[in-house]
């Protein structure tokens, strides 16, 4: 499918201009809109790869997978698709441009990484009981726990398959890369688990700042990272992009947890308050928690009962009173900022570095 | 740790004659002991490079895996070690023996078929509820159905890194090979866990040995390939070398069900037809339902009911009175001179096919 699709598509339009630490104001349509398409284009590149991957499965476990990617139904039959936005891809492909490099020879390493992303999502569902993934049933709900850990299972091995069999020059390392995140993903996920265990007043907001970078920065690093390595970038631009990644990463966690607890729930598609009902330690939370203030403690009494009628609000007033709320947007700009930081380390040229940032502020600026 | 492992314990002893097809005999204590030395001088040369990969996990994963591989004790502290009999990897390291290579230059492939193979462990024991591995709790009985899975996961992903930072020429087609393993292992497990659910006249024998095939005789193949690979090898004596160690794989499957009805519990640690007593649809089983007989009709009967007073008894009679377990011990000698054939055809002179035909005659003749 490479010599068909239409890889200028991925390219960010010129800016001509630096946005800086601007981060976390209002929408700006343009902007939006070039970030949209491009995560449009690396869909459309990235997607025959994808699909075809999941189709050289073996029937049993290619139907779950079809299922998890939206392409089929749990009957069947075939389905619109929704899966995901497709942000690792874009990422790598970004990556690969804004170094230089042809996109289009890192489309496979792009899909390495977005089903290794899904291998995750799989599992991870299974793990949490989270019963919704993209406004549909997730696949262990439909299909029962061991399909779900099984077709995880094969879309790991599958991800690692495509690189292995690329010939590219960057595609070892980006194997031993993408292997290395694996371990770090999983510990970040072990980690979740045993802080959503812990009492209220038991979790420190450095270990939840790490367990998000495992969980959440590490892919979003390992994408760009593999992207320079397919431009043939050096060690540093290598560590760079990838640093770029997880900071950028750990912005849209911080949003992404903002909207958990304020998101419009016409525009999340989860109901209101969604992570204060399953008083989730989300990272505003554990920063309203460890702030010594009244409403801190408040908030401790609130997540240590059932919540009953009213608490929800309670809550969100409560964690807002703290400054969680204010903590996380400041702390999420921050690492924005940081994340800006290592992208001009690596790609000094802004016009360049576009596609890049459009995707970083795409991620964190989103409402929903 | 490569440079001071004395490999030349790997070398199996000339043989001087060639054992043709019996196979399911009385052990030749000379043959089993040969067999046994190639095993523990593989674990010699091997365990190095798989304590290596475990210890480089995060804490969190790292007990696990650790506690898994017989390592430690569930509370950390240091146990003796029973990381199983290390057949994989042997298999590996014969392979590329046989073949003239180095299989000093496999160690880190051969440890990485041993990782592939423990992380299958981890997750089938999740799924199957097995409480006992190695004569000690699974892992997810001491911690947990998620921390057992995240530690399968960083184990698969472990066994890649491994691949892909491996700078031998043969790296590259292992990795994609063993990862095109994995994926026939999740069929396997998957085609297992149907097969379990269904009703006992609803599984057909060539189901059952297809499930086999792909859950067992796969990674035994893989891992004959992987050394022929490691080798230098041509692609008709990869292939050639991966049918020896699937058929081989399957014959010990059939002796080993075999085994999980007659088996002396003195010597396999499990109770007494282990195996009836879960209504397990192995082979022998499954041979006898399907056998047109008297017997078979009476399993059935007995397979439909939970079992009462004296049924494991009557089922065991009414399996060998149908001829399934007679049909196992031919169907293994079939598939063991299968295998032998594959092996002459990759590895025409007999002493150098020694080592691996030792080993495939171990798997098969073990009484426990």
């Amino acid at each position: 499918m490479t010599d068909t699709t239409d890889m200028t598509e991925c390219a960010p339009r010129p800016r001509g201009r630096v946005l800086g630490e601007r981060v976390l104001g209002e929408q700006v349509i343009g902007e939006a809109y070039e970030a949209a398409e491009i995560l449009s284009a690396a869909r459309l590149c990235v997607d025959p790869e994808l699909r075809a991957a999941v189709e050289s499965l073996p029937g049993s476990l290619r139907r779950i997978a079809l299922y998890h990617f939206g392409w089929e139904h749990a009957d069947g039959t075939p389905a619109a698709g929704n899966a995901g936005k497709a942000i690792r891809p874009a990422l790598v492909l970004a990556a690969v441009r804004a170094l230089g490099g042809d996109p289009l020879s890192a489309v496979r390493a792009a899909a390495a990484v977005e089903l290794t992303h899904n291998f995750t999502l799989l599992h991870d569902d299974v793990m949490d009981r989270d019963a919704t993934r993209r406004h549909r049933p997730t696949a262990w709900t439909v299909f029962g726990d061991s399909d779900a850990i099984l077709a995880g299972d094969a879309l790991q091995a599958l991800a690692q398959r495509m690189l292995a069999e690329d010939p590219h020059p960057g595609a070892p390392a980006a194997a031993a890369r993408l292997a290395a995140c694996v371990v770090e993903l999983c510990a970040g996920q072990h980690a979740d688990c045993v802080l959503e265990s812990r009492g209220p007043d038991e979790v420190s907001l450095a270990e939840c700042l790490a367990m998000a970078e495992a969980k959440t920065g590490a892919l979003l690093g390992c994408a760009c990272a593999i992207g320079a390595a397919y431009a043939g970038a050096g060690v540093d631009t290598v560590e760079a992009l990838d640093g770029f990644g997880r900071q950028a990463g750990l912005a849209f966690q911080l949003i992404d947890d903002v909207i958990g607890i304020w998101g419009d729930p016409a525009r999340t598609g989860k109901p209101a308050r969604a992570d204060l009902a399953v008083r989730k330690k989300s990272l505003p939370v554990v920063a309203a928690l460890a702030s010594g203030t009244p409403e801190g403690a408040e908030l401790a009494g609130l997540y240590g009962r059932e919540p009953g009628q009213g608490d929800l609000e309670r809550m969100a007033r409560a964690v807002e009173g703290a400054g969680g709320r204010d903590w996380a947007q400041l702390h999420a700009a921050d690492r924005m900022s940081r994340a800006l930081g290592e992208l001009a380390r690596a790609v000094p040229d802004p016009e360049r570095a576009g596609g890049l940032l459009a995707l970083a502020e795409f991620v964190t600026r989103r409402s929903h």
